[in-house]
This record gives C-alpha cells, sequence and structure tokens, in this order.
C-alpha cells in the first residue's frame, strides 16, 4: 500500500494550500442562504456562518463586511441565474401581451419565492433600511426586459412612438405593486392577478399615446 | 369657604363614576402613541401603555386585543383627520393637474410622517404581516378622491369616457411606489419628486385612452 503512496500524493493538491477567494466566497454563501432558510435571517448571526464553515468570523468579515452585504449577494446570485431573458418571453406575440407575461412571470416567481423560504421576507424587512446593490440590480433587469418590449412595440405600430426608456421607467416603478415583496406577501392571490392585469392595462394604455411631451 | 361647598360638590360629577368607554379609548390611543414615539414601537409592550394609564393590562385588552390593534387605531383616527377633502385640493384646475396635485400632497404628507416621528416606520415594518383595516381604509379615501378627479376629468373631455371606479383603482396601485411607506422611507426627495411625476404623467396619458375593452 505504501508503494503506491508517492505518486498519488504527487497528483493531490497540497493540504495547506489556499482556496481561491471565489470559492471561499461561494462557501460562505451557500452556508449563509442555508442558515437563513433553517433558523431565520435574525437567528443566523455572521460567527455562526464562520463557525458552520469551520472558518474564522474575521475570516468571514474579510469577504463580507455585515449581514446586509451577505443578503445583497445572495440576492444577486439568485437575479442572474434566474431573470435571464426575460425580455424574450414570447417574442412572437404582441407587446401589450409580452408585458403582461413579464409581469405575471417575474409575480409568481416572487411569490413562489417567499412562499419556498420565508425568510427572505424577514430578511426582506430587516434590511429595508439599506440601500442594497440588488435592489438596483433588479430595477435595472427588470427595466431592460421592459424596455425591449417597448422598443418593439413601437417598432411595430402597437405603441405610440416615444422615449421607451423613460416609459419603462415609469412601467416599472407601476408595476412595484404587484412585484415589490412587501406589496405581495400577504396578499391573495386572485387578487394579485386581477391587479397585475389592471396594472398592466393602465400601462399599456398609456403607452398609445406618447408619453413624452 | 366650607359654606359654599355643598353646591360645588353637587356640579361636580362624583369621583367614581366611570369614564365613558369612548374617553377610555381615546387615553390609550393617546399614551400608546406617546410611548411609541418616545420609545420606539417595539419597546412599548400593552402593560406599559396601561402602567402610564394606571390602568390594569386587562382594561387596555378589554378595549385592544394586540399591539396591532392599536396601531390600527392610531393609523385610522389619524387619517380621518388628515385625508379629508382630498378630492377637491385645486378642483378648478384641469384633471391632469389635480392628479399630479393629489399624488405630490400624499406623498409629502407621508414623508413628513416618517421624519417626524419615525417610530411609524418600525410600526409598519413590524406589522407588515397583519392585515389592517386602516390600510383598507386608506386605499377607499386615496381610491374615492382619485375616482372624483377622473369622474371630473371625463365629465369635461379631458379624459376618455371610462369605469372611472376602475381607472381609479389601477391608479392606486400604480402610485403605491411613491405612496407606500416601505417604498419612500429611505429614497432621496427629488429621486422621489421626479418618479411621481413619470408614475402620473403614465396614469395620465392611459386616461386619454377608454382604460375599458
Amino acid at each position: 500500500m505504501t508503494g503506491s503512496a508517492p505518486p498519488a500524493a504527487k497528483e493531490r493538491q497540497p493540504r495547506r494550500m489556499r482556496r481561491p477567494a471565489g470559492q471561499t466566497r461561494e462557501d460562505i454563501l451557500n452556508t449563509a442562504e442555508e442558515l437563513f432558510r433553517t433558523r431565520g435571517y435574525a437567528n443566523a448571526a455572521i460567527v455562526d456562518i464562520a463557525h458552520a464553515l469551520g472558518m474564522s468570523p474575521a475570516n468571514v468579515f474579510k469577504h463580507f463586511h455585515s449581514k446586509a452585504s451577505l443578503v445583497d449577494a445572495i440576492a444577486a446570485r439568485h437575479m442572474e441565474t434566474k431573470y435571464k431573458g426575460l425580455a424574450s418571453l414570447d417574442d412572437n406575440h404582441p407587446a401589450c401581451e409580452r408585458l403582461l407575461a413579464l409581469a405575471r412571470h417575474l409575480m409568481a416567481s416572487h411569490r413562489r419565492d417567499l412562499e419556498e423560504n420565508p425568510y427572505i421576507f424577514e430578511m426582506i424587512l430587516l434590511t429595508a433600511k439599506d440601500d442594497l446593490r440588488c435592489g438596483h440590480r433588479y430595477r435595472d433587469i427588470v427595466r431592460a426586459a421592459l424596455e425591449t418590449i417597448i422598443v418593439d412595440g413601437c417598432r411595430k405600430g402597437e405603441f405610440a412612438p416615444q422615449d421607451s426608456a423613460r416609459a419603462a421607467e415609469a412601467a416599472f416603478y407601476a408595476l412595484a405593486c404587484v412585484l415589490h415583496p412587501i406589496m405581495i406577501a400577504n396578499e391573495k392571490p386572485d387578487i394579485l392577478a386581477t391587479r397585475c392585469e389592471e396594472v398592466v392595462r393602465l400601462i399599456n394604455a398609456a403607452l398609445q399615446t406618447a408619453l413624452d411631451k
């Protein structure tokens, strides 16, 4: 047995070699997410995350200065995988239908997240005072998807010609009532479905006229 | 001196007479509001409110079964005095200007409340899971004000003829992004001012066309 040891040892990486910082970061995020899910956001401290990973809290702090920055990174990671290709949803359909499909898709996705992971609601409440980058990233992604659909709608003559970026921004905020987790967490699905339709109808009607003065 | 005592005693109400329940309720609300303001919402319990009033906690519970029901009553009282005559704001102006004035007025009022009484934000976060009647009351008041303006606008030919109640409901939700305390608490005033204008512009544009199918 000892005879075969040297080549195997050669192939193995040295034990003490540092893991790449990116991998450590991912490990921290995975563990933080798992602890938030199982214990609740308020009950999982950075020191618990470090403990679960067999790391020093200082090492976790080196990567994330606060729990809010952990939330930010978790949400960002979640978004990059989840909200890819939003604007291409049904892109052979009329623009007004695509706007409704987009709003419904996002609303359903947020509702599912809140139901499957109740800690998300607690996390959002407890970081409500923080200006997290993930909020801006979310807005950028959704606004871009709205803009793509509006540009298409204007090009095809469904919507009046207008500043599509500006219209997309207004539409994004008008949709907050059916997209923001705080606005949807405690609302009945059928009420939300109607609300979503009505607000999209409002947006679609607005896009029939030129929004720019 | 003793000679004049009997008539005075006759005029005075008997000491042990019960205060009307409505007055006790008001006293509880005043004290609760004061304690929430000075100690913060989370740090003032029903037992503290009872103590400050020299009442038994059971007596307070008889009027309010939970802290959430206190919040509900405080908010309701606040609204009745504050949001009277909303729709009559500038009622000689064009409907589209009145919609903007109404949205600005409400947004400014909510911002002032949050700034002057930071406990309100904490209170809203901590009751976010409760379906409070004050939320419905607020919606009814604002929706009615929006509807009055929309009806006027339709009558004067500024807006396309339509189901004003339905349009008011959609407009109310579209405005959540500049009216809901959670959506405005941490946003810069100039950003909110622009957002408010843009969303009202969207609503006004929508009202140029008939929203009903």
